[in-house]
């Protein structure tokens, strides 16, 4: 085979417009950025890049936390970052729970030893305040752990009641950020927060493969007391401080070629700035619902607490008749839109529509509604 | 800022040629397959790419293990899912250590809480294939981890001996193949290999962020008969094997540009064949050697246990006076080449020079010895 045939194979992939839970599409000039030739992980020019990376990270989580830099994994790979590290075998933990990825972050602090409180609200509702504040104050927790955007059921949870009783009651606050972080104001410093993740495939408009995690100091005052070493090697801040932090001791080989499409999206977003970018965001989920409720899909979450860049739908009869599935194949394949199922509970009940990064804007909404008017015809 | 001045920066990175320990420089079709457009990790045509990336990554590890798959993460990360998902606290290990690599699968399976029985050898030579099969015969652990082609020194590891011997002792047997996949035979299979991981910016051409890791049906049954689930949920095999083995159950987002790149590289190595590859970076070492001796450069490394696609030499006079990281800085500043420093107890003392992937060629020998030339005047 020829280079050129083997190219063009490559270049034959379908194009999708990508309206699931994420990835969403990345921005041409992320892509770009991507193809360039590599740099050596010590190269200075490389660190230069890594720096604006970490700053620009900085602006978005609205934090000055020193340690917070793109870890070389994904999203779940952040998450188990911020539990690893703050965790040990016996601490107590207050988890909020309602949606899958809070029963992750429970699963993920069961396997590292830790005693779980599981404080849950029913899927498609925001966790109860009170409910957390009861259980921060009975078990005394060392970290609350929750989420922020849960991507599983389109709620944005609250975040300053709970985080300031966590605080209140001397618990480190651990804050899932993956369908917030650079399509909404997360404000880390600002609400107390010590350790947040996300991920770059959603709002970011990156791929996937990064995760942007934030650590307080107050945070890296406890992984410099534990009485033992954090298990994984490879998500241990205080080896991870030596690379990021200034030092740049060699720890693993950054992901050069991630890093560069980072930097790019990170610009991007800049360039708009977060209040346009957030005021977008909800516009074209104020546009989706309104040109999606003649169709009778209807949104699962009360207006309070819809999380804008991920909108969980009910379905109507024209779609369950139909098969759900299949008519997000027919998506698909005939039109190359692609929407989410329903995940774990939800599976089966509902779509999930994102509008996140450069998606979350009218055109998305448009293509999608007249996708679904053809093949529901 | 436009997009066009933007853009410019991103394209104004300088051009370097990777000859250190890794990453070494992409394929040209790498880079511009990274630049794909995005699609969805559970879209059809997506699921295509990752079967092809699995079936190349069999093909170059000699496998025909069905658990073979780019973990979503860099080599360390590999090293840390073989140990982790093979060991449970109190388990015993055999390790073989010659230099930093050898060392960290050490710390790796310590923090795991498994008994570490350490054999060393001197670094810059191979292990003894007698020490290991004393510990083996005297420990009688459940798996012996030691490195094929270690990065640090340079050394091609014996694999046959010390393999057969742990196989006939009943241990799991992990291997270390960072720099030794793409670029010379494997053989999981053939060797008796039940864990392997491996990195994508070495021996093939691809950028780093993805780690090659294969299990053999005895690893996956003793992760079935694991007392206590791995600690690490981002890692765990069990977990793994729902999406990469055909069921597509949603474990983490799989980092789609990175897949694009390594099904690229994968293609352009089969395309070459494993047979040619390994003869041209055999041939690049020995022109490597050829033309530094004049210079008085000095392998550090006996003959018989050379690692092709890493050369590492001691340095002559005219570097060490002028100190070597100068010399090394010259050499990116002056001629955009990059060789690596020594590691660990070798910094200061060696350099390392790597020839992987699509730089181990004669052009790249010539412009390092003529950059080196002109530098040492």
């Amino acid at each position: 085979m020829s280079n050129a045939a083997t190219l063009g194979a490559m270049r034959d992939l379908p194009s999708r417009l990508l309206l699931g839970p994420g990835p969403s599409n990345a921005h041409p000039r992320v892509l770009q950025a991507m193809a360039q030739p590599l740099l050596g992980h010590l190269d200075p020019a490389f660190l230069e890049l890594m720096d604006e990376a970490q700053d620009g990270l900085r602006t978005l989580y609205g934090t000055s936390n020193a340690f917070t830099l793109p870890l070389s994994a994904t999203g779940s790979a952040g998450m188990e970052a911020c539990l690893c590290n703050l965790l040990e075998p016996g601490d107590d933990v207050v988890v909020g729970i309602a949606g899958v990825f809070g029963g992750r972050m429970a699963e993920v602090a069961t396997r590292i030893g830790a005693r779980v409180t599981r404080v849950e609200a029913e899927w498609g509702t925001a966790l109860e305040p009170a409910a957390m504040a009861e259980a921060i104050g009975s078990v005394r927790p060392k970290v609350v752990a929750f989420v922020h955007a849960e991507t599983s059921t389109g709620v944005l949870q609250p975040v300053d009641e709970i985080a300031a009783r966590a605080r209140a009651e001397g618990a480190l606050v651990v804050l899932d950020c993956v369908t917030s972080l650079g399509g909404l104001p997360v404000e880390l410093d600002a609400k107390g927060i010590d350790a947040a993740y996300s991920g770059t495939q959603k709002c970011l408009s990156c791929p996937p493969g990064l995760s942007p995690v934030s650590f307080s100091e107050r945070a890296l005052e406890c992984v410099r007391s534990r009485a033992r070493p954090v298990q994984s090697w490879y998500l241990d801040v205080s080896l991870l401080a030596g690379y990021y932090g200034g030092e740049r001791v060699y720890h693993h080989t950054a992901p050069i070629s991630a890093i560069y499409g980072l930097v790019e999206g990170l610009r991007v977003a800049l360039e708009e700035g977060l209040p346009a970018r957030t005021a977008r965001h909800v516009a074209a989920q104020t546009a989706l619902l309104e040109r999606l409720a003649p169709l009778g899909f209807e949104p699962l979450v009360e207006p309070a607490h819809r999380l804008p860049p991920l909108t969980t739908l009910r379905l109507p009869a024209a779609v369950r008749d139909r098969g759900e599935a299949a008519v997000r194949r027919a998506l698909l394949d005939e039109h190359g839109i692609e929407v989410g199922g329903g995940l774990g509970k939800l599976a089966g009940d509902v779509w999930r529509v994102g509008l996140m990064g450069e998606n979350a804007r009218l055109e998305s909404v448009e293509r999608l509604v007249s996708a679904l008017e053809s093949v529901l015809g």
